[in-house]
């Protein structure tokens, strides 16, 4: 791991970093907060164009992270720097929309792999390098879907999970149609792999009996046609799992939105981790 | 005025503005969050490169200033498109380095004229359209300057005061001397009247007998060449004005310095426009 950067934060370290990724097959970056006493990590999963930066700088998250004792992770969104024709013609899929999966579909399969990195490579690593044995994980919009797929299809894997406005049905919305299309193909069935409601409702039983946190703004321009908190809902009332959807009037997609309820969040990981 | 674009946080909102200044003959934009019961108004100048969502994005003030009921006002750091020859070609001269003061320089001297657009045109917009009769004020290098000078310029009209790593004697660094020499000339008597330190040298008593915070990082790497704090603590003791100088072990020049301790501005400000 190479520190590209470092400041003193609320009496800890943020750092940026970067390592080769083995599963990615480049430099993958990443940033992570240590607060001066680290008791478990809690992983955030950015959106849409985001980059490892977006949430260490707009969030406010490390004020509390420091008091609860959480290290905070915040890898990027995609691969960078492979060079696949169209990577970067849509702001939607390929660089900064990884979508939290394997591919399997051409040219995608090599390098966009961001379930194995953050799996096998990044996230154990952490682990090991901090001796942090619990892992709570959450995200945002993009990020919101892969911390509820990723939870979901690594049972026991995270102790706690919540999303800000997560994309909870990708299979019924543009985003997620493009991006499983894309990089799984045409066959629906596998689709349903990667779709928070699908899994949810394949569940013998509650898989988080301690509950589920979910906070969706209202004024949200992404909600009606992209996200679907609904859908999740039913699927989790089905296998009576636990899940506080919290509405709020007025807010939107933003990280003015994250920022005013982050707290909330870290405490609801603070207590499934401690 | 013209809303940009406006957020939901913290139960009040995140607005971004512009409106045509008639000081400065461009339009202008700053930001400005309102907590759900204003109360007091609280003015920050940035600095070097930064614009008026710099702080309103990274500093994370928006929690605490909804709790104090502190409104917050954060203006943009310098004219933008007058088309200047050179304005852009430098980063500490020109765009993003208005230093908080009227040019009196040509080309400079119809555009740049940052302390009366402040002074004169909209700290009083702000607080009229809002209803606030008290103003702190408190800035970052740059914009500490900024703070320091113009509250000192400008006797009993900041009930409040306070600094991030503040360029506190601009006349004994590279950067204020670059500035001074570019926006007033080269006779460097009115050059005092822009300088923290000599500005509080000339005071009779001190002008905030409930004291000023400032905060340095130890790690801040212009701090010996561009800060000198020391010299404006001589200039404090030598007419009797309290000063608390906190100096931290590590902490950098950049927004996580910020973050780390803008909660103790927010009630610094607090109790002094109480």
């Amino acid at each position: 791991m190479k520190t590209l950067s470092e400041h003193r934060a609320f009496n800890g370290v943020q750092r940026f970093l970067q390592h080769d990724s083995a599963e990615i097959g480049l430099p993958m970056r990443f940033a992570l907060y240590l607060p001066p006493e680290p008791k478990a990590l809690l992983v955030f999963l950015a959106g849409l164009t985001c980059t490892e930066e977006t949430f260490t700088m707009k969030a406010g998250a490390q004020r509390l992270a420091s008091e609860l004792g959480l290290a905070l992770l915040m890898p990027d969104t995609s691969p960078r720097g492979a060079n696949v024709p169209g990577e970067a013609d849509a702001w939607d899929f390929g660089v900064g929309a990884g979508f939290y999966l394997d591919a399997t579909r051409e040219p995608w399969a090599r390098h966009w792999r961001m379930e194995s990195w953050l799996l096998n490579e990044l996230i154990p690593q952490v682990q090991r390098d901090n001796g942090l044995a619990k892992v709570g994980l959450f995200g945002h919009s993009m990020g919101g879907h892969g911390a509820l797929t990723l939870a979901l299809r690594h049972p026991g894997r995270f102790q706690s999970l919540s999303a800000f406005a997560p994309i909870a049905a990708p299979m019924q919305c543009p985003w997620g149609q493009k991006a499983f299309s894309g990089y799984l193909g045409d066959d629906r069935s596998a689709w349903a792999a990667h779709d928070a409601t699908e899994l949810m409702r394949a569940q013998a039983a509650a898989p988080y009996p301690q509950g589920i946190l979910i906070d969706q703004g209202l004024a949200d321009k992404f909600l009606a046609e992209q996200l679907h908190p609904e859908a999740f809902e039913a699927a989790c009332d089905a296998v009576a799992q636990p899940l506080n959807v919290r509405r709020h009037a007025g807010y939107d997609h933003g990280y003015y939105f994250i920022a005013s309820f982050i707290d909330d969040h870290l405490r609801h990981h603070a207590s499934g981790l401690a």
